[in-house]
């Protein structure tokens, strides 16, 4: 079976803030990041599912943030999709340090697929390919 | 009683994505500025805690995009502390279109209060008039 | 003779960077804060400009910082258009400190006005209006 | 004689704007990625230089867009340190299409070289080993 590698990013001094650290609201911006990398690694490349006329608007997005992370520190951030109906998506997350494997923060995102008229769309009819590949990526919380 | 008015703000080209709505990270950056206001009208404002040595670190944050927003448009953000024990409070957020008072995001926010090498203050106790400020803008979720 | 109101914002603790100041970022976000209001004050809305099929793309943005500005703090920021052909447009700033009018950092941005395919536009021929009043607005500089 | 690596990265979703290209603001945010990733490469990453006490504040930054960059693409940034006295240097930055090598931006930034206190420092005596490494780097323009 197929794996994926963990998105690994460094760190930027814009990212931190007075109190010297990463600031809260980049997180949301790592979690992009890491699923744009995610969705590439599957074949689905973002910008080419624009193309296709499929969005998937944030409709929640949550992080709570458990180590601080610093200037100068790598992170690795895993992410697999744990809930997926054809409509909906769920895209939970972990941060670690890469210097330790420490677990800094974890995070989850909700999406919807939708048209760029942001009407639903129905993926497993309209893109069955799409749908089917999203599917084989779902890796449903055991616990 | 007296009464907080809530925050107002235009939105920012900046803040567009080329969805062409604003994107779902600015969302945390506006429930700052939202708290930022609050503990400014109630006579805390946050860099004068910081002077004071304390610090209000941010452990989780959580936002449900309900109506996208676009750059044109001004949104109000009320908040209200729902949580207080001394050591950690949480934050609400909703974000309402100025023009209608449609309701287009609501939020959540968790703190840990802490001094600048990041150890838990006792609020109660150190800072009591910090304390009891803040104990008396408690409003409890009642549902 | 109708006058401009400068543009007052408070700064925010997300713009801050490990340096404890303002990171150098911002400020071009601040820049375009201001000439959005601007042209809102002139009756230009952004927003409308661009419904209107009016683009104004930056070709260039310079920044000059002189005095650091630190959370807590408020700007001011003045902004007049020195340079404008129906075709460019050059938009000079200053920001000062709110508290005490010092001078903390200087701007210019150019644009280039172009249709949503990004071609040139005409703006004397085509938005004679948009044209006379942009015009009536242009303050070159003496010196 | 050794040389650097060009710095590549792609764009990300959260750096566009509703005109559908990468927005303006985020170009000094890659500088600095750009100029972190160079001290990385010649032996001075920056957080060691700012643990020795040495902090290189921008005192100004200019960027000239010349071609649109958008989601989906990927950029390499090239940087030459083009002045350098011991007390301040400049940057310069070209921003290619990775895809085709065509140049989209230019950009400069000076620095001051100071200590945490904001007070100037003199490398060349202070931090001779740190002043002689930037030296070896100098690449004045030419033309």
């Amino acid at each position: 079976m197929e794996t994926i590698t963990p998105y690994r990013r460094k760190t930027h001094y814009y990212e931190t803030d007075q109190m010297g650290i990463i600031h809260n609201s980049n997180y949301f911006k790592w979690f992009e990041e890491a699923r744009t990398d995610f969705m590439e690694q599957i074949g689905l490349p973002y910008h080419k599912l624009e193309e296709m006329g499929i969005f998937a608007a944030v409709i929640s997005s949550y992080c709570e943030y458990k180590v601080p992370i610093t200037y100068g520190e790598e992170v690795v951030i895993t992410k697999r999709i744990t809930e997926f109906n054809g409509y909906k998506m769920t895209v939970e997350y972990e941060v670690l340090n890469a210097a330790d494997n420490r677990l800094c923060a974890i995070g989850t995102t909700r999406h919807c697929l939708m048209s760029r008229e942001r009407k639903p769309i129905r993926l497993q009819k309209e893109f069955p390919e799409v749908y089917n590949s999203l599917l084989s990526w779902l890796r449903p919380k055991s616990d």
